[in-house]
């Protein structure tokens, strides 16, 4: 029985792709769009769950089979079947999926305080300084050897996209580990706030010297101190007023009779904040995850206490049918062909190292005992959307009437993107086992893996 | 305090509109459209709520105050604030709706199961008939007599849009007061569910009809006949092939090892048949229902035996955060301007009447005793989108190079939609409430309506 269960999830994911390019060409017929939209969402929850499956049984994070899940599918047009194609391609589908990235850092915020957080401040600070300049400077000198003749402004391009870690592939992790909690957690999570803005920062720094460079002129230090204001202010100002006025909040919500309040206020919480960040240049997922920390269990007490679910039992299923859409819509946004050029190889194999080992220099901004350095310099591994991002501009960035990156220099940002996400959930799920055979008593403190 | 209390929603209401469009404003300058529609979602979650939150107070089911809320946000450019006019417009909000939608009818679905339908099989196939040409005629009717210029063409027409229920505010309004497992629910669903596949035969006809016409040409009855045998074979097929197939289905589910398998699979399900009956024409939210008919929860009693919360606990979060978006939304796309026309009026009025009294024949198809004939006649009223589409299809149908359908004819329609719409919600509850009084022994088996 256990080879019939084996091959299983094979079958059907078999059966799930020859059926999917009839099922695709028949809904292109049809008037409204939300039938292909929900037959796109089907095909990517069942692909979800039997890559997740395939992952677990090899004793891997879920989110490494979705990605990979998602990778097969969005690379079937190289085996000729291209009906797909329009899953990746599709706005609805798209906005599903970043909805997902969002309840995930709201989730992962809600299982952490701002106290926790200020508690590892200061190793957060240092692992994210240290984490952008590291990479920064690597991936800048990277480029200098690997492609001399393109010039500084694109050497120092690519040490950009370099510096900015995604948080998303992390959080997960350690969700699907139980370890969202722990010391670690805290300070990869803080880092990664704080990667953000400082990301920005070199992101404006960068692309305004090359808007300047390219018109004669020299870059704007004022517009470099107003973003870093603004994103401090944004920062500093969600979680003060918001410790303040959340509970305040929730006090007055739980007085209305009628149901679904706490899930409909601690939804709107969350998505204005993400507004506000996104309103102010950062990502989206800063504002969710300062939501998160700022909501407490105490603050929606009176919901509880009359017999309501919690709000994290509450945002859990939404995020169970959202968040894997995310992470699959990014394995299919993998091009495979990008590894068949072996020029870009060369490149990307550097930027990639350059990234790995720029990141593992995290570790030494840990401060104080009890935090594994490993473990953390792991987790800032991923570059993920916001290395897109950065190389998207890239592409749109002109000097002298030319794109700033070549196609060479974008292929190899994507493979940076591919394989610092891949490589970290099993790495960081082989630091954390390394960690709880070292110290059994850690696992006490953790929260059931499985529920 | 109870007068402050009161006060409450409604300053919150102010300040909500208040701040909206400086906010969408702000927003429309940022490049991820995310931004955008997160805020608009906040915008759309605290409405709803303050909306249910007086009807509540009204002791109205909530759903009446969501729908009021919307028509208010809606309608805000006539008070000069225009900011709101994108949520309308954004087809990410539409799709997150629509999704709603599909849940609320799988969720209900799943309160009842195929054998529940069968039994009252006979009650919903009169009421459904009944319930289809009493209103098609009375419709007719009243176009002849006010536009009788306009041809037998539009007063056909015009009778077809009053045929087709849209079961979506029923299905909620009975889940509001906790009356969705009752008997009078299951005829007015399985009556709404045959209702469809009518209104599309008529539609299929009326408009057949008008084309041929336009090119002197007639109907072809092979036409008609391919709908009707495709519909029906969808329904039987996934009735019959879903309570064999379910089982089985979730028995290999139960067997993998990651986590949320049971809400993907069913997720996937509902996606599934709601795409299929989307693909053969039915409109998707038949398709959703029919899967949570065959769905049942000793199907995956395996899942919830170790443990795992069951798949209507799973889905109500998903349906508490999505489902009120549908009905803002719905409201929203109320303009009141059409109000203002007194010739339109006039129209809207004999329609409307045609609509409601035209639906309380359906009492007449009820077989047995035990179901309330008001009741079933009341929960047949509303239209909803599925006479807005009729209505837009009648704008795009031409005949002798003009639209089928005049403006005036068309925003009497809308004004049907919205009548029968808001009339709904008030008087099942009424209706169900003077059950109530009569037959309080009815109350026993009903589940708890506040949880």
């Amino acid at each position: 029985m256990g080879g019939m269960l084996r091959l299983r999830p094979a079958a059907a994911i078999v059966t799930v792709l020859l059926a999917a390019p009839a099922l695709a060409a028949e809904a292109g017929g049809h008037e409204d769009p939300i039938g292909r939209i929900v037959l796109e969402l089907a095909v990517v929850l069942v692909a979800a769950k039997l890559g997740g499956e395939l992952a677990t049984r090899a004793r891997q994070p879920p989110v490494l089979g979705e990605l990979l899940a998602g990778v097969v599918l969005g690379n079937l047009d190289l085996a000729g079947i291209g009906a797909l194609e329009g899953i990746q391609a599709d706005p609805a589908v798209d906005v599903l999926a970043k909805l997902g990235v969002l309840l995930l850092l709201f989730e992962v915020g809600l299982e952490s305080t701002v106290r926790d957080m200020l508690r590892v401040g200061l190793s957060s600070l240092l692992v994210a300084v240290i984490g952008v300049l590291v990479p920064f400077g690597l991936g800048w000198g990277a480029g200098a050897v690997l492609i001399p003749g393109a010039g500084p402004y694109v050497h120092a391009f690519l040490g950009a996209t370099l510096s900015a870690t995604s948080v998303g592939i992390t959080a997960r992790v350690l969700q699907d580990l139980g370890r969202s909690r722990g010391p670690e957690a805290r300070v990869i999570l803080g880092a990664a706030v704080i990667d953000d803005v400082l990301g920005l920062v070199i992101l404006a720094v960068v692309s305004g010297a090359v808007v300047a460079a390219d018109a004669g002129r020299s870059v704007s230090t004022g517009a470099v101190i107003a973003i870093v204001a603004k994103a401090s202010l944004f920062l500093v100002g969600a979680l003060v007023l918001g410790v303040k006025l959340s509970p305040r909040m929730f006090r007055v919500a739980s007085r209305l009779q009628t149901r679904g309040v706490l899930l409909a206020v601690g939804l709107a919480f969350c998505f204005t904040l993400s507004w506000l960040s996104g309103a102010i240049g950062l990502a989206p997922i800063v504002g969710a995850f300062a939501a998160g920390l700022v909501l407490e269990d105490v603050h929606y007490k009176d919901f509880v206490d009359r017999g309501e679910h919690g709000l994290e039992d509450l945002i859990r299923p939404i995020g169970s049918f959202l968040v894997p859409i995310f992470f699959v819509l990014m394995g299919m946004k993998t091009d495979l062909r990008a590894f068949g050029d072996p020029r870009v190889l060369g490149l990307a194999g550097a930027l990639t190292v350059a990234a790995i080992v720029g990141k593992q220099a995290c570790g030494a901004g840990v401060v104080g005992r009890g935090i594994d350095r490993l473990t953390v310099g792991l987790g800032m591994i991923p570059r993920g959307e916001v290395g897109l991002i950065f190389a998207n501009m890239g592409l749109s960035l002109k000097l002298g009437g030319r794109p700033l990156l070549g196609a060479d220099a974008y292929s190899a940002i994507v493979i940076v993107v591919v394989v610092t996400t891949l490589v970290t959930p099993p790495a960081l799920r082989f630091s954390l086992a390394r960690l709880d055979r070292r110290t059994p008593e850690r696992l006490q403190g953790r929260p059931g893996a499985c529920d």
